[in-house]
């Protein structure tokens, strides 16, 4: 028993609907970063934070940037000072069919696993942040005040590739550099198992456009005669794997090491299941590269994607064109050792060295973050480790991800600040898919065992 | 100087505004065939010209289908009778952005080489089907009545695979079987040679969807684990042709003859300039079957292409998902002795086996016509000839056509009835594409060319 943290658990447990209502009020706002339709919504989002915040006694503001805003607050006082992160932007929305309900008009839905929170963003990030908001707002409301120095930095642009999240850091370096960073944006190990992780993916993002002719031409009167993107670009995304699975672009595993044999036997122990992992989504064999484990391949290994290609005619019926261009988004997940720069020009390189005659090749940039291993010997993550262990079933396990929190490499390169990240999101959350949700227990389970480490932290 | 045919060449001469204006009226109804938000449009279209039809005397009806309406008019009395086969739809107009004018506002333009109708169908197809019908207007007005029986049938199908083509021929054999069909949907040679087209290509048209995991994927967590459909789709685009941009489906060339010598030296006759024709839409390699000329390519070899291709996020940003699904849209353009069933069977065989584990393809079908050789033999051929050579600064030429006119294999197949195909479309009218346009001369000559013919076919 604790009388410092009691009481804040208590307050949590008995004010569960009023910070439901305040998530469904963000939840509303349709924050989708990546489209430019969608500006003034994440200004709204930004606005309702800092509002949010300023009630808690936070100085707050919505600070301007080329572009959306980044909410930042400060709370608290004391020697310790513990930065908060999470990201108030969400990913479009589309296909809109496959949603069973509007996203932007979230939910408590009845499943056979329990209640979950339904709409955009619940999961990935507004329902993580609000875990955090809530813990402190409880703290306060019980305390009078936080027991450290606290600065929230909210960004708008995470799921759009961070953009102005840099430039932002350099410019406010001293106002945001804390003894620590904490980043809710990752998930569980399982329902009952929280995670602290401490490898993490990069990302490079490219777009690539192919154009042949001057115009669209007809597949009749130029069909054998006409070069066709289509047939050019399909041809460049197949040749970037081997028949083992491998990226083929050169120099891509250039300083990428094999996996330590003690990390290796520490995941083994998890009891990760495969089998049960690919099942969720009717898979049924690992598809990434010969001879690697799930687990392996999605959390130490890199890998080049297609997430997106277009051109010609692709509404209904069929429309026997030979198109000008096509176009392809192509996603690098990068490792450790990795130059995030030099898969760029090397990809490009291999692009342009395949291109036929009477063809060109253009390129745009959609990030490119390094990979990030944490500092587990910092006290605060063994402390977080037992905090989180307290309130879940099972003890707190040290993972990987498969995922990109740039914004973790960046406390480390752009302010000296290390991160530690933990978060309640679930692998069925069905972040960046249609139906996303974040389950209720996520939800409060995480506003507990955010004021356990809160408590862990001010010791 | 003929009594018969020179007062009908005067009378079209003086109505060329008000032929132009009943022109842009049909040009103003966006009659898309293949997109059923437009299938009120294509009705409006068909009951258009049959209000022209029945105001010139014709017993004329808009007949219903299960997709489109088609247009049956009958005029004229005696033994002989001639078909005329023309197509009422148009095609798309996507990219809408690239148009200089909205595509159903048609216009008259001063261009370089001329004036211009510009619109979408003005050459394909209702600028020529036009042609024909003014020729009989001008006709009726001068003498009262056509010199022979003349059925009109327009089709509303013919952009989007003619599904209801082949069964309302069945149905109504009797009544639309004539001596001869004559269809207008194919080109002059160049500006100032018209031509005969003796050899279509045939079309078969497929959609094949790759499907992998049960919804989108997050390519952080599922990347290096999941099948990703866009990769898989391009493979089997990729693997469609050979390094000799030969077509590697099994048994594809299956039937297909090398050109005979005596067909090839009258094409080398033509004086066909290969260097124009790519460099008029920017290339200059052609990118066909090695070793093969541009002429032969597209008149007389077989060929395979993406038509359109669609999968994961398309939209501006980002957005790193793993699609559940990615389809493209593939033609086959036919020659004589190939079996579009048998292809499309060695086709689907072909995408079925490339298929790694946990993937499914789906296929659907749109449209498989044979190539056709028209029988040239019929004296109608020379007399057309004659007539088209009479009317032009150069002879009249029998050609190739890379396009699909599946038509005329099917009047054959199904009403054993030949063809001859002559039309005043040129290369440069961007049909199938943005700023679609019909030489106004095309359009004047054209009318005139049509009561030629009709005065050497009463002979």
């Amino acid at each position: 028993m604790s009388a410092r943290l009691d009481p804040v658990l208590a307050r949590l447990d008995a004010g569960g609907d009023a910070a439901l209502a305040r998530l469904f009020d963000l939840l509303r706002i349709p924050s989708i970063s990546t489209d430019p339709a969608h500006a003034a919504d994440c200004a709204r989002a930004a606005d309702w934070l800092v509002r949010d915040l300023v009630s808690l006694g936070f100085e707050a503001g919505a600070r301007p940037t080329p572009g959306h805003p980044m909410v930042v607050a400060h709370g608290g006082t004391g020697a310790r000072h513990v930065l908060f992160y999470g990201h108030y932007d969400v990913q479009p929305v589309d296909p809109l069919s496959l949603w069973h309900r509007d996203p932007f008009d979230p939910a408590l839905e009845d499943t056979p696993a329990g209640k979950v929170i339904r709409g955009r963003g619940a999961s990935d990030d507004k329902g993580q942040l609000m875990t955090f908001i809530e813990a402190c707002r409880a703290w306060i409301a019980e305390h009078g005040a936080l027991p450290f120095r606290i600065t929230i930095f909210l960004e708008g642009e995470e799921e759009s590739g961070s953009p102005s999240l840099v430039p932002f850091l350099r410019e406010n370096r001293d106002e945001l550099t804390a003894d620590l960073a904490l980043i809710c944006d990752t998930g569980l190990f399982d329902r009952d198992t929280p995670a602290i992780t401490t490898m993490l993916r990069g990302l490079l993002g490219e777009e690539v456009t192919i154009r042949a002719a001057s115009r669209d031409l007809h597949s009749g009167m130029y069909g054998g005669a006409a070069q066709n993107p289509i047939r050019i670009l399909s041809r460049i995304i197949a040749s970037l794997h081997d028949e083992q699975g491998r990226v083929t672009v050169p120099g891509f595993y250039d300083g990428v090491q094999e996996l330590p044999e003690a990390i290796a036997a520490q995941w083994q122990g998890l009891g990760f299941d495969a089998e049960a992992f690919l099942g969720e989504v009717r898979l049924s064999v690992p598809a990434g590269e010969a001879g690697r484990g799930v687990l392996e391949s999605i959390w130490s290994r890199p890998t080049c994607e297609a997430n997106g290609i277009t051109g010609g005619y692709t509404g209904a019926g069929f429309k026997t064109v030979l198109p000008a261009e096509a176009s392809a988004k192509i996603s690098f997940r990068l490792v450790a050792g990795q130059d995030p720069l030099k898969v760029r020009d090397s990809f490009r390189t291999t692009v342009r060295a395949m291109l036929p005659a009477d063809c060109e090749a253009s390129f745009a940039e959609h990030g490119a973050s390094p990979a990030s291993v944490m500092a587990t010997d910092n006290p605060a993550f063994e402390a977080t480790r037992k905090a989180l262990s307290a309130e879940w079933p099972r003890e707190a396990a040290f993972t990987g991800s498969g995922g990109s929190i740039p914004v973790a490499g960046y406390f480390r390169t752009e302010l000296g600040m290390d991160s530690l990240l933990t978060g309640f999101a679930l692998d069925d959350d069905m972040i960046h898919s249609p139906n996303e949700k974040y389950d209720l227990r996520a939800f409060t389970k995480g506003m507990r065992s955010w004021a356990r480490i809160i408590d862990a932290l001010a010791e």
